[in-house]
């Protein structure tokens, strides 16, 4: 007989049908075993009476959770008031005819039966071979499977190219300190940062491109926040009139990956408690210095000297922003040019401020961006006043000499989203194999 | 006036336009300037007459090749045959009204305006901030842009989800030794050759996955096929009936993306001379044993007893296979088991030898792949006999001891992918920023 997908057995009541999956819980109800079993489509209830068939109800004796099997039985409409409406399966069940066992699992070292599953984080990535597999943290990854695929969707809409950015540079970009060395045969060389270079060297080649990435950063702080590894989604475009093209381009990607969200994983925002994101038509705009003096006002706190927000100041603009513009989302823009790196373009309306920006949500940054210096002249005076070195950037350099127009770009880390959208308070729930100081996989020994 | 996209212009005959983009080509006939203007959509001629503006003709006779310009002028049809069929935009021409330049270019370090960037590779790598931007070499990203992208369609339409594997791992996967190491705080890390043990688990979790990714490989040799950075297609899936799923899963998922290939890029596989690519509704399967005996019966060479295809052995099934199966690819099947990697499944029904496979095409490996073990106990007992410490790798193993099914996969290099459909001689040319023991963006001083 062929398999039948979970999900397909719906439309095949009263049909026989050979399942394949593994067994997520089992229970015995007097005479009865009852397995919810799984497979890559869905979870569906089994039922195992010794009356129908004495042989599967031996088998299922024998079965743990984990355990892979095979199941021969009879799709039934189940009885009436037994419906399990958070199952999309809910309404049948199978009766077991046949069972075998594909391959065993060991006992588990805890309880996966829940609906959730309670685990401390470290427990939780100690076993992150099996915890996965708990229907509620696999769902994160769905979610971050639409965030990273609407993100290629809205690009290609808006015409952009996908191209591939390396890994491996040849010195840290940016020039910052928190960069991953590699020995590189008999050289050093060092793990990319961002693709920032690389994407504005892309723009004189397709004009507009995105690119999804591994990005590396030898983040030296362990917080709820921080990995140092993260999928990195990053835009670029020329031929700009102005920096606003940025930022509504920024608005209208953001906007379609929140919709598809939305509309592909709203049974995943609803286990999560966390359907009522608000993104209205035009997300609010703000220079930091009105953002700070709005927070000044609602709360007294000066911060309105301070060249950046506070993760406080970044809770409070949200609440502002979802209580006065009935948004979750608010952009706050214009910081100072010695807060953003040295191809940030200043304003030559408000100078000392840059033409970038930061989306932020729900009390924490979400993406960043801003128009670039596209002036060869401009952008090598302002390295070199930021003691930026640019001698192994060559490639880079020549993109500028050769008539780079006026661009764009903004960048954002696929955990952060999928952790915002999601409601998680650790970004280590929102990455499969998460990163940091003290881990890779395993928990260094000290 | 609202830019119009090189590529729009075609339906607005006798209209006035506003066009951004790159001097491509710049060259004088009598009295008139002709410019080869390139935009992200496309390649369009535009004509500057004295006669019709002296502005515009003053402005032309300042511009260089890859100048930034602004162009407002009106469409026109070209007079009769002077049409260019090579362009999309070949049946019309910009009659120049103004020009405006945007951002000057440097003087080009080499003629970028024939049809062919006929550069040696370090010249072509040295400058890759602007080869890229000539159109035939740019035509090549677009070709492994629909490498990728038809890749994780092919897997979408059969069910896969896609997840994000790790750079950064805690040891050399398979116990290789051309692993690059890197400084991760006190400790050491490596970096991904594969993302074999993370598709492994994630069989797991959605028991049909697939991952785009860096793959790292510390090659410490110079040649055509081979860098160190690469961007791999992985597939991996659980509840397989046996071998053959993994070899037709993989059969149509390289059916899938040649055939996008060939309707997205058919104008550059013309291009390239390269649009015969055969590829049957079933692709010749032969073991290696066989394919060896055929090669021994047509050139008298007998490498029966070697257990792998040389070079010319590869060159030489592939010609076999289109002169008898009119196909250009051809799996090989049933390695030794010494030649592949300790998790790979040995046959029950021929000893020594395994249920993996190679797909050869154009004389040389295109793919890889193969059925797994499943069983923990046989997996690790496998993994110790050839010496591979699985100590770092408990969320590996975690994934087998409970309940992982029979399984399986394939995995591919998106430059040689491109670079055998397209013909290059060269990986670097199919790669945007290749990296290789002498070169990291530019070549290290020896």
């Amino acid at each position: 007989m062929k398999r039948t997908l979970i999900e397909q057995t719906v439309g095949n009541v009263d049909k026989e049908v050979l399942l394949k999956g593994w067994v997520r819980i089992i229970r015995s109800h007097g005479k009865l075993i009852f397995i919810d079993l799984r497979d890559g489509s869905g979870t569906l209830q089994v039922v195992v009476n010794p009356q129908i068939s004495g042989e599967a109800h031996q088998e299922a004796l024998k079965l743990h959770p984990e355990c892979a099997v095979k199941i021969t039985g009879l799709v039934k409409k189940r009885p009436q008031k037994t419906e399990n409406k958070e199952l999309a399966t809910g309404d049948i069940e199978i009766e077991a005819k046949q069972i075998n066992i594909i391959q065993k699992a060991e006992t588990l070292p805890f309880d996966m039966g829940g609906k959730d599953l309670n685990l401390e984080i470290p427990t939780l990535l100690d076993h992150r071979g099996l915890t996965l597999r708990h229907p509620k943290i696999a769902a994160i990854f769905k979610v971050q499977e639409t965030v990273v695929d609407s993100f290629r969707q809205a690009c290609r809409e808006k015409g952009f190219t996908e191209f591939q950015s390396p890994v491996i540079i040849p010195q840290g970009a940016e020039g910052g300190s928190e960069v991953f060395e590699i020995k590189y045969f008999d050289h050093k060389a060092y793990l990319a940062q961002s693709p920032q270079f690389y994407k504005q060297i892309m723009v004189g080649v397709f004009e507009r491109v995105f690119t999804v990435n591994k990005t590396l950063r030898a983040e030296p702080s362990v917080t709820t926040r921080h990995l140092t590894e993260v999928t990195t989604l990053d835009v670029e475009f020329g031929f700009i009139d102005n920096w606003f093209d940025v930022m509504d381009m920024s608005e209208y990607v953001i906007k379609s990956m929140v919709d598809s969200v939305k509309s592909k994983n709203a049974d995943i925002l609803k286990m999560f408690d966390a359907s009522t994101l608000r993104v209205p038509a035009k997300i609010p705009r703000l220079k930091l210095r009105e953002a700070q003096e709005i927070i000044f006002k609602r709360t007294g706190k000066d911060h309105r000297q301070d060249p950046d927000l506070h993760p406080e100041d970044e809770r409070e603009i949200c609440k502002w922003s979802l209580e006065e513009k009935d948004s979750d989302l608010v952009f706050i823009t214009h910081y100072p040019v010695a807060k953003r790196p040295f191809y940030t373009f200043e304003d030559p309306k408000d100078l000392g401020y840059t033409l970038s920006f930061d989306l932020i949500g729900r009390g924490a940054e979400w993406m960043t961006g801003g128009q670039r210096i596209n002036d060869y002249n401009k952008l090598v005076e302002n390295a070199k006043k930021r003691g930026i070195d640019l001698k192994k950037s060559e490639i880079y350099l020549q993109a500028f000499r050769y008539g780079m127009p006026p661009e764009g770009g903004f960048s954002f880390g696929s955990e952060r989203i999928t952790m915002y959208i999601l409601g998680l308070k650790n970004i280590r729930e929102a990455s499969l194999f998460p990163r940091d100081m003290e881990r890779v996989d395993e928990r260094f020994s000290s």
